[in-house]
């Protein structure tokens, strides 16, 4: 017990072949369609990354070992989704892109030895693709999850859901969704929610449109999902009835440190590219990367690099040990999404005409980490949550003093 | 003489009649096309909404009379401007688009009557569009304007001009140019640049690619253009020969400040999706609007926007008084792109899923605003300047005392 | 009817010679005393400070004609008390310190002859300084006035005063006290206030510790105050009863708008100073203030001075048209507040070591303008006040349509 | 070898036994003189605490063992000096404050036994106190540390030494002072500095007069000193002659974190502060902790300590490593400096009049904290340093390409 900050040498190693094979493989394809990812051959493109990544031998690092991952825990994640991230399909190519990711770390947890076989096995594999189907369009679940409206009835052997999604990430696609129900309760209470496990192509499940955001790296979109009289058999209830809101957060809090990884990837990225032009760029008689003002940017993304990575080191180990890490997490979360969010805005300005074209990468960067200030529970939320728990520890102090 | 900040009756008729004609004949239309010009019809759309704002009697507020404008001042313009930019649309329909509004000023402070003839009256009265070429791919002019390299050669009763320019709105469909050319000195000199007029069917002229920029409203494009061999008459220089960077200022002061007015117009309808939409929408048991936080970013649009406009009225008054005005409008421009920036970043936060997506024009007016931090002088440019000529003043009172 | 931001020529002088003036005689006391009036000398250097003033033709600005005063309007009177505040003492040489100012000009308003007379002429003449009796202790009123506490009883011929009060400024030596104290419903009521005009050295009344502050430069300090059955005459009624609440916005605008125009004067000589020290220092092989990352500062100062100097101009205007301003007020204090803050902060960082040392005078400006954040208003409660209106007209116009 | 943030239980015993000391021990003493050691006593009240420390065991953390310390290594120190930081007395307590434990780091580093006996064994003890005489006044050493101008001659069995220093913390009663001087070159030139120690009472010392600064809390003032022919014998040298730019390093970066670690402290008993009264205090019907922009600044500073915390255990992992960590340590210290700045600024605001009075410690607090920005290289100078490092790193890389 002491502090250590190392990676042992297998993850360093995995580290560095994961930088080795973005660079080399996934960049120039993302590069070659301006990062979107349906231009550049939507699943066609995904499975030719991935038998590169096997190839590669850096192919889901997150799953467990006898799915044939490397099982790494979130600590050691850190470093190489970020090496995947700095590729805006570099996770797709490792199989480690939401919501697959956070599908595998879930089902891996909760899921029973049946539902691991029909679903864990193929999704770890990469040979389906998944959809988490929880966020409602108002006045249903959102930012505040207790709002949830979409209903599973009990049936004779089953389940009956009737309900709306929408923001459903790779929904147009997927083998399977995992879908929260409110199977007690009313829209409002804080409990009642239940996971449900479905084949895709289960009667009543209609896939709508996909969401035109401002990010297109996303494989399957972000669609609106209408289930329709969906019956599910008592063996699609992920976990126990009712405990949905709890497998929630199993799910949230790793899912959230995953999602930084990568964008810290990205944004890394951007920094590079902007320190490159700004090494190279000539202007008022020297180099633009000599003028105060452009050092300041460098210094800036330098900062925010260092400090998200260091938040996500601590809320990662907690999670390491076990803990729920409610407030680490949503302080690496809230914190990574704007220091994300500034880097990626400095490397454009940086870069003045070129940052805000297509000449560079950096206007699209700009626009993929956008909603990661939103996606995830916006930072209002996650401030609110973390101000309630302080404030409340200080109450309690108060009326125990 | 004595503060004064009320408008002429004529102009608050004219302020009003803008507001309505761009909420019912133009918003329409953009929504209808989430924003992208070409998409709504490229040219034929501008036709179209040109004779809806004439028929309105709202067509070419800057223009002077005897070109069939309304002849407004600076100071008058702003609050007009920033009723047609309300829909990124507006200013098109009204003639006062980047770089047409530009030029109609520069020619009619700058042109000889043939020239006001030949290019100011069909431009103001919408028959044609124009491109202003200045900036040029590095090494060329860009934030530092003296790296001119664009060569204009005299030859026999004329001029032979070659070089290649980028980013030049509006080059493609364009009937004009005005060509910044150096004719004297070289790349790196302050001095020898002269402005030249040329239709643009004339031989030597290629518009080339659009550059993919984040905003898609201007028409035309930012167009690569070379010159090659291209000859025009004496009769074509604009003003004086070598006396071009004292004209780009004339007309640089007051084009900073209508970018400001109609991007001001654009993020104030952002600021009222977003204020909308927080007052409609329920969350945590009220009204989003209702909590703290964003109530913050509301009152933080409020100060933004009254702010911005606060500084365009005094940069304007300054211009209409004969002053230079650099330092005011500096002073403006910087603060107007990075607060337009914030008040649109805040609207798409408040929105939330919605901000980030095509449902609301919150997205596209995200990536709409992003390069006015960068086009007319990156913020970083203006800050340099106005900070040398404040410790400039400091260093000679030094000398002096 | 047309913008007009030109001054006439008598405020121009006025101007002028205020500058002078505060230069000359004033800023060289504030220097000698590190800017702590009470070891200035208190109420005797006031005295001499005003004497000059009125030798300087410079006395007053704010007060009516016929109280000896210049008669300015709000918008005239922001160059000048600027000027004045260019000094920390500056307001106190020209009587136009809070609270003093702020009475004179609510007594101007709604006092009656007889209370003109023994109150107004003395104070705009300077022969007395007065206090303004409003904040209290927790739970009482602060931030929230309706929580207020104080109460005044109905007596034969009078009414009876009770209650404790806290930062009112300049209690210690005030000659008289304008109370603010409920005279029906019950605090958290938004009714039931009454003002009293009462001397000083009434029984009842004891002015207690002077709360020690950030600032040091208000004369008569910010005093606990208590009213232990102090009787006060019928006569003593400022206005009418229960209208205080009322009668304290026709002061709290204004009031807030002429705390910005002195603070503002004292934010532009932190910054003078600041520019002077990095015009004159050498690092680096040059001038301090040639360097990028100072020049980002001294662009910053400038641009947040002629932000607030632009907002403080619309807000005058407006209430020079009889306009209670409520959103403009609110918007140039809040961002005044900041920008003023910010302002000092980096001229602090420009000079380094000698920033934060009693070797320049920025170390006591930056303690002086801290409080401004707070007083008249946290930035938080203009901020929440501003939303609700603004969330609250779009909730009528859902409804309406 | 893999991530561990946790400490070992001697060190969690440390960690328990400072907290519980601090509070019950130093911050009475503290907060009952309004933080200004020398009202509470200057040495007397040293020799006070410092004796309590010993016997709670709390005593030089940082100290080699055979010294009498806890030998803890820089990753160890940094809980420990936080909770001592947590008052602004704690360090001066546990006989690690500025500069006395940067003094003692690089005695053990450097020193010869003779030196270590007759100077690190005393100041380990706490039985004298010490000085590092760097800075200078301008055109001297101070951000530029090259622009050295005291010269070190040398004479027969010595050095004469002359030159003026100023901001020379502890300087004022220090039993011994450790002197940056010149020994070769011209200033300006990057090497050339040789270290010497010397007692106190040396002929040739001249503490002159404490500069009056912001900060309050640091035994002995920052000093004035002047050097006059003072003589040092060869055996004052510490280490070798003109190797003294690289033994500040040895000194800088660790004295860099150590700093972080006590204002750390400091800032967290602010926000510890503003948490409890918000908790307590009402206001427009409920607590203020419980609107949402208390809550923002809640939060905001959580995320600040966290981000603060995590930057510091990453940079004192490099040194531990025997890394130089010029660029963690960099990092850590800018984003340290500015994060508990504005902690501190937003406690201060949650606590509205109080927070700007000395009724709290925030007011007192806010004046400590701000120098961090300049002391110890200001940010300006860390960043273009940070900047100089990547931009160079990306020009060599092109260069090699």
């Amino acid at each position: 017990m002491a502090i250590d900050l190392s990676y042992s040498p297998e993850v360093e190693s995995l580290i560095e072949r994961t930088r080795a094979f973005t660079r080399d493989h996934v960049l120039p394809i993302e590069d070659a369609h301006g990062g979107d990812i349906a231009v550049a051959g939507g699943d066609e493109i995904r499975v030719k990354l991935q038998q590169a990544a096997r190839d590669a031998g850096v192919f889901a690092p997150h799953a467990p070992i006898e799915y044939g991952g490397h099982g790494l825990n979130m600590s050691d994640r850190a470093p190489v989704f970020e090496e995947a991230g700095y590729s805006l399909f570099g996770p797709t190519a490792l199989n480690i892109a939401a919501p697959d990711e956070g599908n595998v770390h879930m089902l891996a947890h909760i899921a029973d030895p049946e539902q691991k076989e029909q679903y864990l096995a193929p999704l770890a594999a990469g040979d389906v693709r998944s959809a988490f189907a929880m966020t409602e369009p108002a006045p249903g679940a959102g930012a505040d999850p207790s709002a949830l409206s979409t209903r599973a009835s009990k049936v004779d052997g089953g389940w009956r859901i009737n309900g709306k999604k929408w923001f459903i990430t790779g929904a147009d696609g997927a083998g399977f969704f995992i879908i929260f129900a409110r199977t007690a309760g009313e829209p409002g209470d804080r409990g009642g929610a239940t996971m449900f496990l479905t084949p895709a192509d289960a009667a009543g499940i209609r896939v709508g449109r996909h969401i035109d955001t401002l990010d297109k790296s996303m494989l399957g979109g972000h669609c609106e999902v209408d289930f329709e009289d969906l019956f599910v058999p008592d063996s699609a209830v992920l976990g126990e009835v009712d405990r949905g809101f709890e497998y929630a957060q199993v799910r949230l809090g790793p899912a959230r440190m995953t999602h930084v990884m990568r964008w810290l990837g990205a944004a890394r990225r951007g920094h590079d590219v902007a320190v490159d032009y700004v090494a190279r760029r000539e202007a008022f008689g020297g180099k633009l990367g000599d003028l105060g003002m452009v050092q300041q940017m460098v210094a800036d993304n330098e900062i925010d690099i260092a400090a998200t990575r260091a938040l996500l080191t601590r809320a990662c180990w907690e999670l390491d040990q076990g803990d729920k890490a409610a407030n680490s997490t949503a302080i690496a979360k809230t914190f990574a999404a704007e220091a994300i969010f500034r880097i990626v805005d400095r490397s454009v300005q940086m870069c003045g005409g070129m940052g805000v074209s297509g000449d560079l990468p950096l206007a699209r960067l700009s626009r993929e980490v956008r909603p990661f200030r939103v996606y995830d529970g916006p930072s209002e939320v996650h401030r609110w949550a973390l101000a309630k728990r302080v404030v409340g520890a200080a109450k309690r102090a108060q009326r125990e003093s």
